[in-house]
């Protein structure tokens, strides 16, 4: 057998408390001192089982008395929580140290006095273990208040009240001592710990603790008194007992500004509040009477009366969200009292609904869209969320909350969607801005391999900064993988969204078609060719599109279109690459001589210091001329029409189109149509 | 007065239950009908007091009956939650339908059943409100699973047990209807929910419907059946009651694969254990044994192995970490048993230390790391990490937990740390990538207004695609208002650890020198310039250093030298552009005609079809051929030097930064050294 499966085995069989098994690995020369899960040795497992003959005979193969688990225990702090007499004393003869630490500064008398082993804690005493000892920890760790504690406030968390009664009474443990969070051994009585079952001692601890003149005014890391901390504990008698030490100040708050009443209110606790009250508790502080009312509690409500509360409409808490759209319903979420679900605020009705399904929220105070889906959607729209991190355009989770079955995904709150951005009369909107980052949220979303399958604009949402996310409220999307086809139906959508766009939403998606455009709307040839081109699912796809004249600004086309010349003009077939072999489209402006400013073609047809030339009506001339003139700038002719790139394609705004397309689709010059807008 | 204020001040003294007030201030003309906080009406309110004399003015006054708060809850359905039968009588008299409903389908008559309101109950019943309704919501909340309730099962819920037996046997409620959520009347009565006061009546209320026939096979939202309900509630009453059921599957599972023991072995609670190993329940699930042993508890232990369970070493689950560095920790992390703090995995001991105080940890399955601060300065570090979450070099918070007064922040992973990376024997480095991504990030950071003060090699870690992110694990980054001098210390301490990067990492940071930059390492005098730059406070800054020569490839340097003569060819005194007026350095290359290949001097000398031409010995003339050489590639010089950029920059490595800082330097000509290599 492998080293490590007879290790593995050896250790199990300790666990099994099979005595022969262990006998039999040690003689198959498994090692006495080999380690499993965190650190544990054969021996403090043995320590564990209270097996005093196992532990003796481990020792004696060879067994390291002093060896550590990850935690830093060792088999000695391991037999002060077994609580066994006689293996203490063993470990102790075999040269264990009385006052041992792990990691966490725990020694086997702190150990006992968690466990409730009174025995071993007698013994260990006997044997000089310092009663009072704070535990000692890591530097970093003290950093955090960690560490400082001592026995007796162990037996105190965990509720053992005889072992409380012996540190005390017997081996005169010091009450006062506080732990590096600076609590005393009566915050952690307490404390709302582990042991639940044991709630009743803590009465009695409580009581022995004010005998003994414990300071009543610790505090726990939180700013929770005593008092506070037995209102939460729903104990009438914890309190009374507290409410007779007249030091305990009764209107102390917490971190949070809540007193004891306020909790007891908040609880429905109308046994505790009638304490608290007669005590004079003050009832002015936290609405209390309001409190009452969401709890329809009649009885806690004349309680409060009795004692002089009223209700008090609340002065509004200055706060401004950061969102002008949704700002009077934050105001009146932030200011509205709701249970939290974990960071969350919301109150998912009518009023704080931005679109379908979708609420207003407040998340550890950030203003959120919330989502509601089924723990199981949500948790794969999770997965798909964390692919989406990188992605500049598409939705982000901010955070989300589990509640029962149900996942509250949190968005980062948003203004408008793009058919209300659209429709909102106000402002300039930059239409070939806004197609862009719709453009490259697909894009995106093709790159993590789905197709949206409902590109509609209640989909698209646009923040304070006028920048566009792409969601998929609906759930529509669809994995990629060996279905291209998808692909392409999103480009059909997005060709629909364009015109959409382009048109301003004034008709519904699914009405408006090509028509719609009006003819004389800025980019007009540019707009349609990229509509047309993406409903006819062309094989430049999506990336390829994105390159697409529409996008390019009006200096680019005009520097697209002059740099032309130069490529060609030694081509002795240069005329043919312009006419298209499929479209058999021809040059929309066959007399552009008599269309150009008369002033310009005369100048360039006669230039200075170089002989006569003259200029054809034929596409490759008018692009000749629109790169000799850009080279030799003219001043009487830029006076006269001013930016020449505004100039041309003002004249001739089909040209860019046209000469795109005729390179493109001409096999010796579709490199020519490769231009890139710098700015894309 | 205004009217808001009238009109607050209305229902504020409808709260406080002042008839005189109500009638001054109706008087005064508030809106009888006016609403606050979350909808509600003077007369909603008054129905909550169950103050029938206010009720019937309020309603004479021309209260609307029908009013809805933002809940769609009702004057008629609040009278349900008072219990009042006289109100609810008045209501139904003056119009109000005894099935009205809110939105989420709460009836008056399951109000009576929530609130425990047994004469109102009856009363509605006898004016024939529906037993058996069960809740109608929207169709948003139904597909939540939301909704589908009744009125037996409020009762439940909320444990009133008087309620449940007239609901049952009085009123014939069925009780076996399920919810949205698929669970029935039983279900409800077990659930932990706000009711814990009433938590004795649980035992009566199940015992009434066991023997009322209901169905014990119905489960909860997460799969969990009424045994394992019971078992979380710890009431050996409840398990015994449902054990003696014969249709019970003793071993059934929850959504997470628990059984009722499992849940009860990790309660460590023994009497329910007992009852459920005597009921044969199975124990060789969950491996029990190991769990009693992590709580310590022998007894537990001995009832298992009585009950034949044994330990069984766990096989090593299936599981591949992202991380290289990190698997084996990882796997063993993901293998062992530890308490989750929130989503978060972490066993905070050496094993498992990345470095300082930061320990590896698995977040609902994704690899983090994880550095524990107070919850103070946790939320301080989480303000400053959303400020970072568009930066690309700055190191991001992938989640956070909170725990006691402790904050856990969880990064994304990192592989390395600089330091680890430089001097990670393995594989190459490109120390030049490595150097702009960390300008970047600090140039990233000084946006956001802070100064890091700790730059060092442990604060900058490496992911697995090798992108670098800096942090700020010694908390020391200061806010730069008005202390413009601490972004100057980080240009000082970022010269050293370009120094320290470009050296390998061999020195420790504090000791790395200049000297230690072997002249003959690349970029070498590229890289001194930017270090002396740096150290000497240069008033480039940051930004401008960003974009310094070290940081061009060879191609850009060769471009930047070769465009320069172009420039300066007519300026008559382009001579002393290069007599530098601080530094008076001089050029490197006073004979550079001697250092060039013969044969490039030679056909430059010589050109083709031009005329003969000489190249002296000064810089200028030196950019003068660089420039005509790769204007006119030569096919005979290429063949013997290769790449033209690559060559010069070898024959000549000073060159470039003599040029650049020249020009720099040179007032008329600063700009021609705003070159940008385009990859930047």
């Amino acid at each position: 057998m492998e080293l490590n499966t007879l290790n593995s085995k050896l250790n199990a069989a300790v666990k099994n408390r099979d005595k022969e098994a262990v006998l039999e690995l040690l003689e198959q020369g498994a090692d006495v001192n080999s380690q499993v899960d965190s650190g544990w040795t054969p021996l403090q497992t043995a320590v564990q089982n209270r097996e005093k003959d196992l532990v003796e005979l481990l020792l004696d193969r060879g067994a390291c008395l002093h060896a550590r688990k990850d935690n830093g225990g060792t088999a000695f702090t391991e037999a002060g929580i077994a609580g066994n007499v006689e293996i203490l004393e063993l470990l102790l003869e075999r040269g264990s140290d009385i006052n041992e630490q792990d990691i966490n500064g725990f020694t086997a008398f702190m150990e006992a006095a968690w466990y409730g082993k009174e025995e071993a804690l007698r013994f260990l005493y006997s044997r000089g273990a310092e009663v009072n000892l704070r535990r000692k920890t890591s530097e970093e760790k003290a950093k955090l208040h960690k560490g400082g504690a001592t026995a007796l406030m162990d037996a105190c968390r965990e509720r053992h009240f005889s072992v409380v009664k012996i540190l005390v009474q017997e081996m005169g443990a010091d009450v006062n001592i506080r732990d590096n969070r600076d609590r005393n051994a009566l915050i952690h009585a307490l404390k709302k710990g582990s042991s639940k079952k044991r709630y009743e001692s803590a009465v009695s601890i409580v009581r022995l603790l004010l005998e003994h003149g414990v300071d009543v005014k610790s505090k726990d890391e939180c700013g929770k008194t005593a008092l506070i901390l037995a209102v939460e504990m729903e104990s009438p008698e914890l309190v009374a007992a507290l409410l007779e030490k007249d030091e305990i100040d009764i209107d102390d708050v917490d971190e949070e500004g809540n007193t004891a009443l306020m909790v007891a209110v908040g609880n429905d606790d109308c046994k505790i509040a009638k304490l608290l009250c007669e005590k004079g508790a003050r009832t002015d502080r936290g609405n209390l009477i309001d409190v009452a009312k969401r709890h329809r509690s009649l009885s806690m409500e004349n309680l409060l009366r009795e004692h002089k509360a009223t209700f008090v409409p609340e002065t509004p808490r200055e706060w401004e969200p950061n969102s002008k759209r949704w700002r009077a319903q934050l105001k009146e979420l932030y200011q509205m009292y709701r249970p939290m679900i974990g960071k969350l605020k919301i109150f998912p009705y009518k009023q704080q609904e931005i679109q379908d399904g979708i609420y207003l929220g407040l998340h550890g105070g950030t203003e959120v869209a919330v989502r509601k889906t089924l723990s199981a959607e949500g948790d794969k729209e999770k997965e798909f969320f964390e692919k989406c991190s990188h992605c500049e355009h598409l939705l982000k989770l901010f955070q989300s909350e589990k509640e029962k079955d149900c996942v509250y995904l949190c968005f980062p709150l948003w203004e408008k969607n793009l058919q209300e951005h659209l429709q909102d009369p106000g402002g300039q909107k930059d239409y070939k801005a806004a197609l862009k980052m719709i453009f490259q949220a697909l894009r995106e979303l093709h790159c993590l391999r789905f197709a949206h399958q409902d590109l509609q604009p209640g989909n698209f949402v646009i923040d304070l900064g006028g920048k566009i996310y792409l969601a998929d409220f609906g759930n529509k999307r669809r994995s990629i993988e060996g279905q291209e086809e998808l692909v392409k139906s999103d480009l059909e959508a997005l060709g629909r969204l364009v015109l959409f766009v382009l048109t301003g939403g004034r008709k519904p998606l699914q009405q408006v078609g090509i028509e719609d455009l009006a003819p004389n709307s800025p980019d007009y040839s540019e707009a349609l060719d990229l509509v047309q081109s993406l409903s006819s699912r062309d094989e430049r796809g999506l990336e390829g599109l994105s390159q697409h004249p529409y996008f390019w600004s009006n200096l680019s086309r005009f520097n697209f279109l002059k740099t032309i010349w130069n490529k060609i003009k030694d081509d002795p077939n240069k005329r043919s690459i312009f006419q298209d072999p499929v479209t058999k489209k021809t040059f929309p402006y066959p007399e552009w001589t008599k269309m150009i400013d008369k002033n310009i073609l005369h100048v360039m047809e006669n230039p200075r210091n170089v002989k006569r030339t003259k200029y054809s009506n034929a596409v490759t001339q008018l692009l000749r001329l629109m790169r000799n003139l850009d080279e030799h700038k003219d001043a009487e002719i830029s006076k006269k029409i001013g930016d020449y790139a505004e100039y041309f394609l003002k004249v001739f705004p089909k040209l860019t189109i046209y000469v795109y397309n005729s390179l493109r689709r001409n096999p010796m010059c579709t490199h020519f149509a490769d231009f890139q807008d710098p700015s894309l």
